[in-house]
């Protein structure tokens, strides 16, 4: 009997070379994994003309959780494979929780000077189902003096509550129990307004918990200012894209920086996938750093319920971090053996 | 005969303090200005329930330009003086460039180890009456868990081409003459497929302007990993809000961020204001930095057509700044009489 079944999407790029540490990673922690591979990216819509196909996307709810590596290439157009794949995953497996790590490892460096290794150790718990990702939106008078173009953010009681609840149960479990509420009400006051109000609802229930508002502009200052500050981040769809962006800049870049778009429940797989792209212009010369990618996975093994696994693969990336000689050249391969064979 | 009608808008906390040292430098540049001051802001409002009355505004549009120093109080709920005031000047007046230069000037640092005075200098240009800010949007069953909220960003042709024009006319007459778009054209399709379009026609215009692309994500990583290349930014209203903070972040903070809301056609008054708030915290006591709000004092100068003028309050101000004694206390009148005794 399997432990688990993991669909493998390497996608494009990079990805498939991270993936595949990140699997070994994941075997030598955890026997008995079946996988899936599907090839989904640049290739299959060149070849075809589709993204996700519909029996892929019905295999794939039949799997435990996805691991992904990159999806994007500068020959598609962009927004195809963002919305027909990624998005479509989020969406259509409602992933509610989009679950972004910031830490600043022993052995990486940030680029603001002065913090020192362990000072910043934040999680943004960014809403994936909602907001001005939805693609409400349109186009009147195309190419003419007259056209305009809008995008609507949508916001419902359901799914902003219920991302708060999750962001505050996590708190709850940490050693901070922080939670930092970013969105900006001051301008965006119908949509800001519901999520304040749910903020404060779902406060109530969690009497240990203290919390915080920062309007959006002014967290991107303090993620650069003072980070150390930040504790459990709650907040939409795109302010959750910008400043888990800002936070992988301040803890050295997006090299250590992992994501999992999750469905709590269960009821649809997660996907769990490195923040970084497809980096077309190292692909394929085995140099790509697979550090994301694995992290990736022990947030896979967490989900599943492996914590003792999660944190042992955690501790060996962070311990493969720190040994790496500053400038010496890096191998895929290496890295992910190296962090495979510790455990 | 007076050389310039100018409104002073101190409003909120500091605001009126840093606009009377501001006052005090352009009187030493440019003497017979005349000045209309208007009490505007929480007081306002608490006494009369009114934020803008219609006939102060009939008063504003008969001014040259308007210094404003700071809108904003904890005893106000969010959005009632930000919508009402600095969001209706910007719309009303047709503000449509909101102009943010950011540089690292001597005597300040940035929080970014091994990055050097003079070596950050970008302007970011952002549109200011379209987007997210227009207000268009609402709620439905509020209070219930059927509520939605919804935000809606309206985009016309014509408001991203004028901006983006003015952004490259100001890039054609900078050493680097470089433009980089910032929007999200892979999540919102429609908009930011009319930005790249309008973009791409206004390029071909200005043949001597290099041009790059960047998503907002990871244009506020770069803000961050490497400021060092942006010369001038275009970007929508929520984009640049968020942008500029990361920028005045880098560059040492909002202390010396200036900014203004710009009718480049000069049909309605421009609003010329610092980027940080009211700082209830410290108001009253005489110690707020009037640098940022002086050096908005030059952009109004500049805007005036009154460039030489313009360039020596700047040069005053860096001058000032970069003689501070590192951690000295400082008194807000002191420096706007170092600055304008310079003059
Ligand atoms: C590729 C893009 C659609 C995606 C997003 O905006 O969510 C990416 O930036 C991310 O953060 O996962
Ligand atoms: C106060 C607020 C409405 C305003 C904005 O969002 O534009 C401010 O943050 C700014 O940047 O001028």
């Amino acid at each position: 009997m399997s432990v688990a079944r993991i669909a493998v999407v390497g996608g494009d790029g990079i990805g498939t070379e991270v993936t595949a540490q990140a699997r070994k990673v994941i075997d030598a922690v955890l026997p008995g994994v079946d996988y899936n591979e599907y090839d989904l990216g640049a290739r299959l819509y060149h070849r075809t003309g589709e993204v996700l196909p519909q029996a892929v996307q019905d295999e794939l709810a039949g799997h435990d959780a996805i691991l992904l590596g990159a999806i994007g290439d500068p020959s598609v157009p962009p927004g195809i494979l963002e919305r027909g794949l990624l998005l479509r995953l989020r969406f259509d497996f409602d992933q509610y929780v989009n679950l972004r790590p910031s830490k600043l490892w022993p052995g990486t460096t940030s680029p603001l000077s002065g913090v020192k290794a362990g000072e910043i150790d934040m999680v943004v718990v960014r809403e994936g189902t909602e907001g001005l990702y939805v693609g409400a939106g349109g186009v009147l008078h195309k190419n003419t003096p007259a056209e305009i173009a809008t995008e609507e953010s949508l916001n419902t009681r359901h799914g902003v509550e219920r991302v708060i609840r999750d962001a505050f149960a996590r708190a709850q479990r940490r050693d901070r129990r922080h939670v930092t509420l970013v969105h900006k009400t001051n301008v965006l006051t119908h949509a800001g307004n519901l999520w304040s109000r749910a903020f404060a609802a779902v406060a109530a229930e969690f009497p240990e918990v203290t919390t915080e508002y920062q309007h959006i502009d002014a967290a991107s200052m303090f993620m650069v200012s003072n980070p150390q500050r930040f504790d459990v981040v709650v907040t939409d769809n795109l302010f959750g894209d910008i400043l888990t962006d800002i936070a992988a800049a301040v803890t050295g870049g997006i090299g250590m920086a992992a994501s999992g778009s999750v469905n709590p429940e269960r009821k649809y797989p997660s996907t769990f996938e490195p923040v970084h792209g497809s980096a077309p212009d190292i692909a394929g010369k085995g140099i790509a750093d697979p550090a994301a990618a694995i992290l990736s996975a022990a947030l896979l093994l967490e989900h599943l319920g492996k914590l003792d696994e999660a944190r042992r693969v955690t501790e060996a990336v962070a311990a493969e971090v720190a040994s790496r000689a500053p400038g010496a050249p890096l191998r895929t391969a290496e890295v992910g053996d190296r962090v495979a064979s510790a455990l």
